[in-house]
């Protein structure tokens, strides 16, 4: 098969019908009007796939109970793909009021990136501060980091029982037996949320990027074998690196923005993104631009313009030839800079919070 | 080779000192005489190998930092080879004042032999009680469950950083990754009293049977890639089983004897086990007995007679034919139930301590 999805290394996706009949992946269109007060990447079908989110919204409107979980590996800064996860999440925490648990998976961050905890504790009060800034509710979320939860890393012993060395090793290809572990250290964070502390067994949905899909397929698998719910999840869109090309990624830091970056950096990392410009002013205004390639466009679809309209229009006048690509650029620089500032100012004042959060032992 | 140490399955030694050669273990004799009075099992040559005890006794001597570290897989109750074990930390607790450490492997139980945390934990209060009836001082020991204890487990992440698959297969064969895991997990425990928390870096010795040496060559290499004191061990010959073949073990548990057993069934036990006697009273009575590999004179031996010229009374009567298995057989039996009525009477007394010291959790 021509796509790979390894969350220890680098995923490539050419075509996300292929993953439906692959993974055994749906469509969530289908799914779409059940939501209350649709989220931005609900709505613009940048959140596209899913296992099992139908029975978090059955749940939902039975009333009965449901969890959403998800996390973060705290190896760098909080980059756009981080922030979608944290934005569905949040968005699940206030329109459905859901359970919500999120991760700091600092022993995956150890075995994976060779991070220190003691580094990993200090990108992770970054982080948190940078979700809380976007909006979670600290106080109704359960935040830990993996080395302060026994029973996360004790459940990966337990789930360590219902695997095969081969099983592991069709899911995430050969790798070293810590790298397994962090794999099942992981199936332990998703289960958590059904042990009784936390309420017993519920959906659980996990809002993913696709190249975290083989620790669902184990948890899912490990889950039915503990006599457990196994967890739905959705999947969003990779967000492409500046240059056009693959997904964003920690692993490639220049080609990417981050919610650390000066406005004036993320600013220069703009003008020199890839667009889908054609070569010369005069073609642009013949042909029309292409919005479905341009990477501007694509962070204003998933990040930047919240407005549907507004979108709407950069689309249609962008197609019409009516939008330079240096103008565009200039304006979404403009709201970048903005969001950044913003953001940043409500961070700091976060900061002591998350480091508050963070430094939780033994939870 | 014909020897085979395997902590997670049988181990059968044919000859001593192929160990000494193979793996690099040097004859404890020459140190004997460092050893201020010298428990049974010292003076018996029972423990016969080691790997840097001389450092430990170097540090006793010049008053430097130094630990003692063992532990107990709490699958079942407490058997002699647990006892063995127990008895040397104590020696050392008691005549060296070391800092010492006793870890509960309910991760390893877990894994090796699928035994639930909660049953764990209930085998773990037994077997601490009989720790507690033989003497361990539980004020001047940190004893805890693996479980939980979170620095053991991030630790074992962290090692797994400086083994390769590869290691792991030399060292405990093909096996799956939750045994392997267990044994970065060891490799934690013995790490754990070089923690800052555990007045930091020092030699570090374990007192273990032959079977467990796997777990000390693979601390000792990482131990020197994290740039900490390599740790040392002392190495008993395995009790054998009551039938005089192999080890006496908990994978066979009617072949020994344990610290539960009603006297009545010890005393059972014991005149059906195997003896050094001759075919007929005649022919014992002319060649004399064999108390070299007779169990009867290994308990006594190894356990219940702690007088040395009561021992050796009783080996030479042997030899001469002046006692017969018979008469020696209840001579024993009678001991050992002594012992075990005293035994059990003082651990009823401690097991209310024991819950206690067990069911401390994030330590």
């Amino acid at each position: 098969m021509s796509d790979v999805l390894n969350p220890f290394g680098e995923s490539k996706i050419e075509n996300y019908d292929h993953l439906f009949s692959e993974f055994g992946l749906k469509p969530i269109d289908s799914l779409l009007s059940r939501l209350p007060n649709p989220h931005r990447l609900f709505r613009r079908k940048i959140v596209i796939a899913h296992r099992d989110f139908d029975k978090l919204l059955d749940a939902y409107e039975k009333n009965e109970k449901f969890a959403i979980m998800s996390g973060i590996k705290p190896s760098s800064a909080f980059h756009l793909g981080s922030k979608m996860v944290a934005e569905e999440i949040i968005y699940f925490q206030k329109e459905f009021k859901a359970q919500t648990h999120y991760t700091i998976a600092d022993l995956e961050s150890l075995v994976d990136n060779k991070t220190s905890l003691e580094t990993a504790e200090e990108n992770a009060i970054d982080n948190v501060a940078d979700l809380l800034a976007l909006g979670l509710d600290y106080k109704k979320t359960f935040i830990y980091r993996q080395s302060q939860q026994q029973d996360v890393k004790n459940m990966a012993f337990k789930a360590s029982n219902f695997v095969t060395n081969n099983m592991l090793k069709a899911i995430y290809g050969d790798q070293q037996t810590g790298l397994y572990f962090a794999a099942l250290t992981q199936v332990g964070d998703i289960i958590l949320p059904q042990l009784d502390k936390f309420g017993g067994k519920k959906i659980v949905v996990v809002p993913v990027g696709f190249d975290q899909d083989p620790h669902m397929r184990l948890t899912r698998d490990i889950s039915k074998k503990m006599n457990l719910v196994p967890p739905g999840s959705t999947y969003h869109k990779f967000m492409r690196n500046l240059s056009g090309g693959a997904k964003m990624s920690k692993r490639d830091p220049l080609s990417m923005l981050t919610m650390n970056d000066l406005p004036e950096v993320a600013k220069k990392k703009i003008m020199r993104s890839f667009t889908g410009g054609r070569e010369t002013v005069e073609e642009q205004k013949k042909l029309g631009g292409r919005p479905e390639i341009c990477m501007i466009f694509e962070l204003a679809n998933f990040h930047f313009v919240e407005d549907d309209k507004a979108l709407e229009e950069i689309s249609a006048t962008c197609k019409s030839g009516a939008r330079t690509c240096g103008e565009c650029k200039a304006q979404l620089a403009e709201i970048v800079c903005k969001t950044l500032t913003e953001h940043q100012l409500k961070k700091e004042k976060l900061v002591d919070k998350a480091k508050e959060i963070v430094g939780q032992t033994n939870l």
